[in-house]
């Protein structure tokens, strides 16, 4: 049904791209054959997640890498991915504002997400217009959360390389920091490195990584120090044993986004980053990982809507609620009488 | 397999209320039928949904009723639903002091639920450890959410009444607060009110809800006005239109949590709300659509527990990945096979 469409597309037509996403984005008619007949060709670009807390700077430096790869002759997709918070929404205006400029560019594709239900069902978007983007022959693709959720970490997570913005200020609260972002950092970078506390906070987390000896740091200001745990030194020596193909410490760059300084290194950093993925054999792992995914995703959505879409479902559920209200069932009885007579709607015998 | 813990939980031990709460908190073995069992007697406790923008001082009026209901005689729980950002965790360890206060007396029971997973599992499971503490015969259950997001305001409004905290700072977002809060909000409060801009804010909720005449509001100090669209006077029409029973104008009233000043008129308000949604048919309604919300929750869990802790299943899936990786098949072919094959993992003939 998207023939059309798909020679538009093939035909390098960016109207048949925009159509194609939100196809996709708003799960309209056929958007699982069209993201089907994309599938064998996508693998091309690579994906950078951006994230860190509000106001570190995150959309300046998507902005900046955009530009670097532009003058490289790479064509880029930007994908914001924003959980439309009601409370924070309105904070974003001047980075849209930033972001238009380099919207113009043709060789550049921009497109924001919103939360549509729940935020696992957003990362499963954002992995799929990136998909779409991918299939469209896009060379680099910038996923930048908007949010500061664990959801939106995950986010972060569906890119090959997920990069940490972090500005000075956010040093005190660095101790809370650290489970999350040690665990999806490929490379941190402390934006508006030309405030004071940028080194401190470099070298907090340096000592997070376990990629300084000292042991426990303390300026006396104030500021908790941060001990290298057992973990984190049965990590260190564990990594240092191995060889350089097999292990990756993330580098801590310090860029100020607002004219420039630090992005050549940032962009450099992030290609090494790519290329130890594809020698070490990770990057084979993690895209084998994100198709296994995106297969219980599909799953997932496929079982949900085959059952609750169906009218005789409906009515059969509409039925047993008086008997709940009135606690002579259980939700566990009716869920397990309802899936023990869904057979032909789950295997899709009945579709 | 829990009739041990039942026995002290009917006693009323606190231990018992607590242990069945980390057991359905945490999905262990036998929490459905733990669930099942206290079903029946779910329907007592009356759930107040609070939430609004960070500092707001939702746990400040979170304590000040609490203590409200004490000094009445009722038992209360409080649970706090903190969907753990690594990017803001640090900032509320003043609250949780606060809350260490009157979590020493014996007739307050005060829970933190986390993120695990998606939002969407949040939400489910405050419900649940909600319907745990109803079971145990708790009067008033106050659910707090600390995170801003469009998923913690579904978190609040799983309770019979969601009351938004907001302070005369939050005037300036207001507009981009609009649509969220004005679907969700049965009670307005502005908090911190002895700061300068609370009328004006209190003047701008009332006009957003149609509850003054006026048209734009403008006092020229740069503020955007507050323009009554046709729908909202559509609806003020609407409902002016209806009788008092089936209509609810959410109340906007002012506190200092700090010292008390306004929280016994808001507790009237949220008494008031309870005996409006009584007395119109919308407890009922809304305590239905919860019950069939948990049906669907239930069900969904359910097919997914099946499906991917099922080893044949992770295998078959397995040798597939690599013809998906080879673009030879599609996630979409793969899951309708892998679901046209599962009729009896599915309606649990096989487990």
């Amino acid at each position: 049904m998207h023939d059309a469409l798909l020679a538009d597309f093939d035909a390098g037509r960016k109207a048949a791209l925009a159509r194609a996403i939100s196809i996709v984005e708003n799960h309209r008619k056929g958007y699982d054959r069209l993201l089907g007949a994309l599938h064998p060709r996508v693998g091309h670009a690579r994906r950078v997640g951006i994230t860190g807390p509000p106001g570190a700077g995150k959309s300046s430096i998507t902005v900046c890498l955009a530009q670097g790869y532009r003058a490289q002759g790479l064509t880029v997709g930007i994908v914001c991915v924003d959980p439309t918070s009601p409370f924070t929404g309105g904070a974003l205006i001047g980075d849209r504002i930033r972001m238009e400029d380099i919207a113009l560019d043709p060789g550049v594709y921009i497109r924001s997400l919103a939360t549509r239900g729940s935020l696992g069902g957003l990362s499963a978007a954002t992995r799929e217009v990136c998909d779409v983007l991918d299939a469209f022959g896009i060379d680099r693709i910038l996923i930048e959360t908007v949010g500061v959720g664990q959801s939106e970490l995950d986010v972060a997570r569906t890119a090959d390389t997920t990069l940490v913005v972090l500005v000075p200020e956010s040093g005190d609260s660095i101790q809370t920091l650290k489970a999350g972002l040690m665990e999806i950092a490929d490379v941190f970078v402390v934006n508006k490195a030309d405030r004071p506390g940028a080194d401190r906070l470099r070298t907090e987390i340096e000592l997070m990584l376990g990629m300084r000896p000292g042991a426990v740091m303390s300026d006396g200001a104030g500021h908790h120090g941060v001990d290298l745990s057992r973990n984190n030194l049965a990590r260190h020596v564990r990594e240092a044993a191995a060889g350089d193909e097999t292990r990756w410490t993330p580098p801590v760059l310090r860029t100020t986004a607002t004219d420039g300084t630090g992005i050549a290194e940032l962009s450099d950093a992030l290609d090494r980053h790519y290329g130890y993925l594809e020698s070490s054999g990770q990057l084979r792992a993690r895209r084998r990982a994100r198709l296994r995914e995106r297969v219980v995703d599909v799953v997932d959505d496929t079982t949900r809507r085959r059952l609750w879409t169906d009218a005789a479902t409906a009515a059969w559920l509409e039925e047993r609620l008086p008997d709940l209200e009135a606690g002579r069932e259980t939700p566990f009885a009716i869920a397990d009488a309802l899936l023990a007579r869904s057979a032909d709607l789950l295997t899709g015998r009945t579709t």
